[in-house]
């Protein structure tokens, strides 16, 4: 598949079927957040693999929206900021290689047909509790990894002009 | 192309030939940053298109690394922090959003045959300057865009074991 073609596929999915993910897909999309680069190859994260099913409960503590436990699985990607590289002015980049990990997940469920959803409006409390994440683990994103139930909107995006600036000096 | 194999051909590129970067290429590999999800879909970001060509010098002050200014082009992900979304416990997802229209960016272009580098490493001072940046534009990572002149070196990564947990409940 082009890859314009898959930024274009990939969708915010708000409703699951509860249809199982194939191991051997789940190992794929894992794969590709291994591959991910990161700052001085330092790799300051972790992935949790989250079953859902008998768990509702305390998965909506994290984020209260039905569509988030409706497929078998959630993922959430940690930074370990505390081992992560800084710029000797002092800026941290785990929140970067972490997000690079996640798209590479993302797109990489996208390509085998699977639906995704990046989510950073979680309750930090509750994640960390329910999830029972070591001093020093940050979570940064969830997505549920499900077969979507529902079909694309239309992708809302400003135009190129506004994002892009051409530098002539 | 199969997304883990775009996974594993995307390498920190490190020699550049000086050949021009086609016009299409270029405009494809920005549609698909134009693409990537941002938290509350506020896009708050400006890709800067930078031609290298006269302007070695100035440029080395931001990176000072002889093939940063080898290709054609190089391009900056900017975050405009005091626009992007902040989780109710004071989390900005700034870096968040760009990284990953930086890495969508930069898959695209490892698509496309072209090379890049993800660049943290740069001098935060001299690029604000150097590029006449408005206050509360941050720039978060550069990559030079261009024909890749060397080979991928091994790709070393953790195991998935190291990386990757399963929750059991």
């Amino acid at each position: 598949m082009d890859f314009l073609e898959l930024a274009r596929k990939r969708y915010s999915v708000r409703s699951y079927r509860a249809d199982p993910v194939e191991r051997e897909k789940l190992e794929r999309i894992l794969e590709a957040a291994r591959l991910a680069p990161t700052a001085v190859n330092i790799q300051p994260f972790h992935l949790l693999v989250i079953p859902t099913t008998g768990r509702e409960a305390e998965l909506l503590r994290i984020y209260n929206k039905k569509w988030f436990v409706q497929p078998p699985v959630v993922i959430c990607a940690c930074g370990i900021p505390g081992k992560s590289w800084v710029r000797k002015d002092g800026k941290n980049y785990n929140d970067v290689d972490v997000a690079i990990v996640m798209d590479h997940l993302i797109l990489a469920a996208t390509a085998e047909g699977l639906g995704t959803c990046w989510i950073g409006a979680f309750d930090l409390g509750a994640a960390k509790e329910v999830l029972n994440l070591a001093v020093g683990v940050e979570p940064i994103a969830f997505t549920p990894v499900g077969y979507p139930a529902d079909r694309p909107p239309e992708k809302k995006r400003k135009p190129l002009s506004e994002l892009v600036r051409y530098v002539s000096w």
